[in-house]
């Protein structure tokens, strides 16, 4: 038996115990070290989403650890192996593999979802994500919290790949929770000439300038708008992230970017996201309104590189750290807003 | 003094006579053959369009004629030549010519708005015109209506690009008017497999067919989503172009679009183009929303060469003519939409 | 025991019987209708291509026939369809395939080099090829014959995409072999304005009229540089697809190609393809000098469903059909260049 | 009368007294502070460029002085105004123009070919130069060697551009000069992974050390091949940027890109640049082989923006400054390769 966080039902779960997975010849168990929590795992806690999740399961895709057990035909890693685990296994054939989009893969299998996920002792790493490269090792210099958060970094650097950020460009980005103030370090690594950020809450306000932003507003005291113009002689800012699933900031920030910009909606936005839009904003401008969704292996190899490289500053973002059994405090300081990134232990 | 429609405010316009204009040493004279009415124009005379219009003055900016004079310092232009004319001049120098998108020219000019347009008997193309190449000369089999036409399908062009419809896509314009039936005809060149048209009037769906449409739909009578989706084993297309100025189709469209592909917005929309979007579905999707406008030089001689090579069948479309006593008239016909393209002799 | 060609090593082949390949649960045994010989099975029977080449073994690799028998796990496909084989089965997981370039695959295996080819009455697919979607359903309307030539036209599918060729480009296609016919149909289809091919044979030259070329002409009694240019104004073709593997066509060839322009050196060369080239034309015209090489399933879904659409003319191209008993004629033909795809029937 | 250095013709050149340039109504005189040496230059000097190159003339395109004189229609520039000065004035309407491609305009006018250069007390700039925004004001905290090396910045900018280099990308930079130097730091600005370098001479390979390089090479007493290999599993680097004008080197440089990378020849070569090249490695590696020339206004504005940012470090490239009278001894300098850039000042 093992201890885990066990979902039963939307708005039904608990830390308690379950079954050991069992370990076939090609697969691999890993002793779970740090399991982040993210946005989506709220929303699947709460009921809010439900698409693609079982019941009874164990959630969690942000995951690190240490290999406890390798099956008998997998080469190339060893118990004892610190790991961290790309959790999406594409199926490599279906339109969306075949026209490299594998992370809108239309069969993807995932761990956290098809397969148990982090929040738990041990998870099951099945043998077709060993053969698919989902297993990366790190060296000892990587913290297990860096290691779990190589997933929402690759998100990030899609996002990123998206947006088409550039060399000298100026970036807007709406908002700088976890995920903002990631693709603020990453617009910062690729020679954004100026990176403003949007924010209501102080705290993430004070990170985002701990983390390099040029320029901050709170968008509920300030005139976003005037600032953005001021900054880029009315012409409006090259590539706009949004990075706060508020339908709500869509329309206004669209009027932000420049002819032919990018405003990337790399948030996913509450329901489906219906709000008002002023299309010929859009039509005059040439603006690119494009999305983001997960992540390609490739680019989680980048972001595990990038860690291991010690680009970018992850440990920053990690403000909470609770065990398996106290998952439900976790869950509502997660829901609360008052901290970034809240890391499961076993 | 020479005849004309003269626009004296919103509303209020009518055919009449007014100065010759005085050619310069730089300028050309053009004796007016034919000159299309555009949809602007429409929103124009109406008065739901004022921005960059003067009172009074003469509208029309799809024209074709021949040269009547030609300024002591004009070279390579004779008397008698044949020409069409790219009514937009980029200032070269701007934010938007400096990043290759002159189209979008912060400081362009424009024959029929800062200068008098093709709603007349001669039209002035003053020296900056023929210096930036917006002239281009026309072989005898080139009749004076395609010739007006060569600019919407220049611009037509431009939507073709900024869409990026390749080789092998499968593609959906929404409206068959004269842009629809342009970018049916692009897109066929480019060498998409399949083209789809949805249009509620069915005089204008004879024509889609007639000029090669793949499949052609009813969206008043049939499920053009349900059709989309049968016809792309459930995918969704890889480009649509938007050729009508509805904004409620806009969220209903998005939907049919593949993951990462393409929602050309061409239409200029009604007022701000307000409505509801659904923007999970481009977050999800990756879908890419864009605009387009107006046109570059280079795509003005693209179109023009496709003109001459006879490469699209822009007669088809023109389907009424009437002189420049008879603009009341052409006006309403456009107004009812009963025709497709109408242009004005002299 | 089966009719088949035997390679026992360079130079060394010859028509015989060999056992039947044993069918497992997961592949198929296809009975070979048609198998095309491509200039590379020439280059590994003369012994000037050895690299992955297995002796004895069964070669060629552009194959169509009916499903004669399917192991038991196969789904979708039964004894009696007709099939065409995309002979590469890429890896999903090395450098190459995660950059989104599995047609250069690190670690490809492929149907005529690691596994026995078309040269023979059955060709066993094994189950990877058909889990990697390698097998595609061909109706009725499209000829075995066709069927094989899908593989090469995916090639040239990949060629056209690296060389960008696009809508209004004027194109060069040096050498109007089996290959060179492909690129022009393609090219024309893409909506090239011009498609010029130079090539010395004379019957070849026919074929390209035929097959919609718009300039033809002849190196060796034409200037081919003189032509060019006065076709372009003096600037040179946007494009340029080699498809002939001679060395010493490279650096004149540079020279036919405008400022930013593409060359594609889509031909595999003779040996290293050692050659002298004048690189201050790459520097100073920016011209972009790029490479293909095999296909990525994509382009071979592209081809079977430009075949199956009936956009492109293959059956002009094939010019001989041999039994298998017959492969040394066959072969011989191919090396004297009197004609163009050489077919082998069982 | 003023100083300046006079070309007579190849090979013959001194300091002496000119004329004072005649400053019409829409031009600007400026004051030359600095003026840099470019290879471009020295191969004007000593007579192996001649192409474009008038006599007598006054050379030198990288220059910043202050506005001594501002014609009575000149808007915006006032006398005593720190400037840099952009010195290619594009036509804006040829075929280069017309397709982004301003930096290889067909008929573009440059200060220091068609209009007198830097290396004069004065230098008159044309009013199509000012229209054209290529007339830069610097704030007080750029040195006017800063605002000299604007001009071979921007050069670099083009040709990054052009290479692709982009985020996580493996660089490798063949000679560490003054552009192998800007290259290198601009490789890193915009997030490459590593970059490598290769330079005989050991200053510069010190230079590289001290600007950033994570790997520097003498490819005299070292083995390039097999370093760039073992750094990058065998794949070799994404990008190469190829910055000293040896023919010899290409061939094996291009042997250490990566399938799919880039090759850049952003050096100008001797001669025509004549050398051996095995062209399948560019076939089967589908490599790009392309180029760079000059910058577009873009290109320049950025890299003054650069400059006024602080983002890159340039005054450590200037090794020696001269006198204009003292030309004779900078001409040896630059020859003897024993700095790196060289600048004259009044
Ligand atoms: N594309 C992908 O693959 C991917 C991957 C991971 C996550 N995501 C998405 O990314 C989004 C952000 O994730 P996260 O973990 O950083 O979430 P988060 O903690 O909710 O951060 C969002 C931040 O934006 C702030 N905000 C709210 N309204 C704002 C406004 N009007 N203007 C500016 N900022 C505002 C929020 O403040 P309040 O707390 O006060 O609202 C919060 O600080 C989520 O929607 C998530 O689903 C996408
Ligand atoms: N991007 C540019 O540079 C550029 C240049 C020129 C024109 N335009 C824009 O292009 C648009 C089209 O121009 P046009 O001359 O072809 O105009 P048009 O004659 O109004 O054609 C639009 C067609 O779409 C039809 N339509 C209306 N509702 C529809 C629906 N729900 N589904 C499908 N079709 C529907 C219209 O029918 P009804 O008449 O019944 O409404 C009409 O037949 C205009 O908005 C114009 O401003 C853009
Ligand atoms: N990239 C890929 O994936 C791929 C796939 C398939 C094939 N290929 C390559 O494509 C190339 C062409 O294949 P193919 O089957 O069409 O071969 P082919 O039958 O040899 O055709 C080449 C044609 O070019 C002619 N030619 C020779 N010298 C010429 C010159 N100076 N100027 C113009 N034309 C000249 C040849 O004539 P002669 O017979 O008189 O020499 C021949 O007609 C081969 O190198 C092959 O390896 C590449
Ligand atoms: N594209 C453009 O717009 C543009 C603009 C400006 C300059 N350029 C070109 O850029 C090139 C470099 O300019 P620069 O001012 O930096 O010239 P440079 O001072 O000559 O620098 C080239 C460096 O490469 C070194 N080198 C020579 N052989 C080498 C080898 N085998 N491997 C590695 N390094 C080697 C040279 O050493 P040695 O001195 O011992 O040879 C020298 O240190 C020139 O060709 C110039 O024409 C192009
Ligand atoms: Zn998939
Ligand atoms: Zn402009
Ligand atoms: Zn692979
Ligand atoms: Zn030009």
């Amino acid at each position: 038996m093992m201890r885990a966080v066990v979902l039963a039902g939307p708005n039904d779960f608990k830390a308690g115990q379950i079954e050991m997975p069992k370990v076939g010849d090609h697969d691999i168990l890993l002793q779970m070290k740090k399991a982040a929590i993210c946005g989506t795992d709220i929303r699947i806690l709460e009921g809010k989403k439900t698409k693609d999740v079982r019941y009874p399961s164990v959630i969690g895709h942000e995951m690190c650890g240490i290999i406890k057990e390798a099956g008998k035909q997998v080469q190339g890693f060893n118990p004892g192996d610190k790991v961290a685990i790309a959790n999406v296994i594409p199926c490599h054939s279906c339109h969306s593999c075949l026209n490299g989009r594998e992370n809108a893969c239309l069969n993807r299998k995932a761990i956290g979802y098809e397969f148990n996920g982090g929040f738990a002792e041990y998870v099951l790493v099945p043998g077709i994500a060993i053969e698919s490269g989902n297993v990366i090792k790190l060296p000892e210099h990587v913290s297990f919290a860096e290691g779990a958060l190589i997933e929402p970094l690759a998100c990030c650097i899609r996002g990123l790949k998206n947006a088409g950020t550039g060399f000298n460009d100026t970036v807007l980005i709406v908002g700088a929770g976890p995920i903002g103030l990631m693709h603020l370090q990453l617009s910062k690594i690729v020679g954004a000439r100026k990176v403003i950020i949007s924010e209501p809450i102080a705290s993430r306000r004070e990170k985002a300038a701990k983390l390099g932003a040029d320029l901050i507003v709170d968008p509920m005291a300030e005139n976003l708008h005037e600032i953005v113009m001021k900054e880029t002689d009315g012409l409006g800012v090259d590539v706009i992230v949004v990075a706060i699933g508020v339908p709500q900031v869509v329309n206004s920030t669209i009027k932000l970017c420049r002819k032919g910009g990018t405003v990337n909606l790399f948030a996913g936005f509450a329901g489906t996201g219906e709000c008002t839009i002023e299309v010929n904003t859009i039509h005059y401008g040439e603006i690119n309104v494009n999305g983001s969704t997960a992540y390609k292996r490739q680019d989680y190899l980048e972001a595990a590189q990038m860690v291991i490289d010690q680009k970018v500053n992850l440990e920053e973002i990690v403000t909470h750290r609770f065990k398996i059994e106290e998952f439900q405090q976790a869950y509502e300081v997660c829901k609360s807003g008052e901290g970034l990134k809240v890391v499961i232990e076993p």
